[in-house]
């Protein structure tokens, strides 16, 4: 036995009906057994709240990667290293790593990913500077490729990648459109982000604002939600376009998905529908982390952060908030173990 | 006046509701004006029946071309320059275009493309040999890929466009199952196209038969049909895989088109939906036609033909058994005119 308390983890409960409730997860605190060779122990500092999770608590044995009532709950941590036997990792180095919702987490290095915070704050490696920053810079200027005077529409903009994917497109100096769920949230992606247009989704003429925005169509969906609003977007892709398949927020909580109906407009506009997963370019990330690094530094890019405090506990509430789109940025659960 | 008798032309008498009833269509005689300067009159000798005509028919302002009532029904044709004041063409050429279902056409020779019956007959030139095979060449080769050992999916798989698609898949060494619509159609693609799996997808359990056939995944799922087998064939696709939107038939005619609910599946599997239109190879028509020439020399491919006798009139009853299933290979109207 050691002598750093117990392990508080948080476990899915049931399987979710729709959005995700509180009585969904149940937290517990167990003993943290003594690390062996070649382990290290993490103390988290910061946990993020990622929509992702959604689908794979999905009651469903179709997608490859699920959790079950009683496994602990999956996130990307950063935290601390607090203890090693492993040659690779001090006391005191910071790591980001999927090491689930709990305080404490034993590892063997694996998958781990050190962050120096004097590059960006530790909670950053989560979010712009971390996998959210990172899947918005690979999956634009990789898959999507935007040009000078191209528009761009950007689907949850405000979120996590969209608030990135966004200030990206307009470095790539493309005109930039985006959806999201609140007048609040269009003006500051608009007066904060540079966004040129912001539209709220819950408006009833939002496909009209779209049309308006983007006389000439739109080479590139940039799609973080899925549903209606890339349905009805598809109606505007340019020829040769890009539909860039980031996330489908708004289908993970259904208990059917749908599907964009308006797919065969892909047919006619020679566009495409473009799957992605940012691990693929996990051996690019230090060269777009200076490309940020850069823009961070001459005052041309933000790394938008909604920082929940709390403890694992407080997780469920955090990613309830999620859904009900009260983040601006990436949405981040601050432990109390963090400065 | 001339004397060539009068030019028979089906229009649309209405917008047809689910599958196009015989009554959707009605034909008329209209004298044939003379020829004016630059002007020639094409004899229709077959008529193509194509599934995407029930697109274009559709009661729905969506779309940028559209077959309204009273207009002529959209088709490609086959025909004899039978008069002519234009300098590019000369009485007894061949030629193929968009000329719509009637028996005389009157063109300035623009969008008209001769055939070389010596090289493929003259109905070919509609068909394998024509925009079909055509289609199946480039979104086949180009926009796809395959290489020797991969696995390939074809929907719709006994159609004009699909029957070529698999043969130059089997050509091009990929393993190839296709789906279809009867059990005559599975061995007829088996035993005459040399497909590897053919699959009802009327069966009870076509899905289970599709995964014991592509153990490997799918690396590319070229489409026609749209529709459930389809969306349920995503679940399949293999990593970095290939979607071609070749068409989707099985929605034409839906009030409500449906989209793939399973399209997330891209996402994880960094597979991509290709939208594709065959017009923007026109310049490469030739080499494809070299090539496809030599493999019929050699044996190694077929064009099949599904030919309907009759007159302008007869076209509805043709185009209600292509939505039938009727069809193996591409449905062609062969006209009086035609030897």
């Amino acid at each position: 036995m050691n002598n750093l308390g117990k392990n508080k983890k948080l476990l899915l409960a049931k399987y979710p009906n729709g959005l995700a409730e509180l009585d969904d997860f149940i937290s517990e605190e167990v003993e943290v057994p003594n690390i062996v060779d070649n382990e290290l122990l993490i103390q988290s500092h910061y946990v993020g709240v990622d929509a992702a999770l959604r689908l794979i608590v999905r009651d469903s044995d179709e997608f490859l990667f699920r959790v079950q009532p009683g496994d602990i709950i999956h996130a990307n941590i950063a935290g601390e290293v607090i203890a090693s036997n492993n040659k690779d990792f001090e006391v005191g180095d910071f790591v980001t790593g999927a090491l689930g919702v709990q305080s404490l987490s034993i590892s063997n290095g694996e998958g781990l990913e050190k962050c120096d915070p004097s590059l960006s704050p530790l909670g950053s490696w989560l979010g712009g500077f971390g996998v959210s920053g990172l899947t918005a810079y690979f999956a634009l200027f990789d898959e999507c490729k935007p040009q000078p005077g191209e528009t761009v529409l950007v689907t949850g903009a405000a979120g996590a990648v969209g608030s990135m994917a966004g200030q990206f497109a307009k470095l790539a100096g493309a005109k930039v459109i985006g959806t999201t769920s609140s007048k609040e949230k269009c003006d500051w992606l608009v007066n904060e982000l540079g966004y040129d247009v912001a539209i709220n989704y819950k408006d009833e003429n939002w496909y009209e604002q779209l049309e308006a925005a983007a006389p000439d169509r739109l080479n590139i969906i940039f799609d973080n939600t899925g549903g209606s609003v890339m349905n009805e977007s598809l109606k505007l892709i340019a020829m040769h376009g890009v539909v860039l398949l980031c996330g489908s927020t708004s289908q993970y909580y259904q208990d059917e998905m749908s599907g964009p109906s308006n797919y065969i407009w892909l047919g006619s506009m020679r566009a495409r529908l473009q799957g992605f997963v940012i691990f693929d370019y996990a051996e690019r990330y230090a060269e777009a982390r200076k490309k940020i690094s850069q823009w961070i530094d001459n005052g041309s890019l933000k790394l938008p952060e909604f920082v929940c405090d709390g403890d694992i506990e407080d997780f469920p509430s955090a990613f309830k908030k999620l859904f009900e789109g009260k983040n601006f940025g990436k949405m981040l659960l601050k432990l109390p173990a963090a400065k």
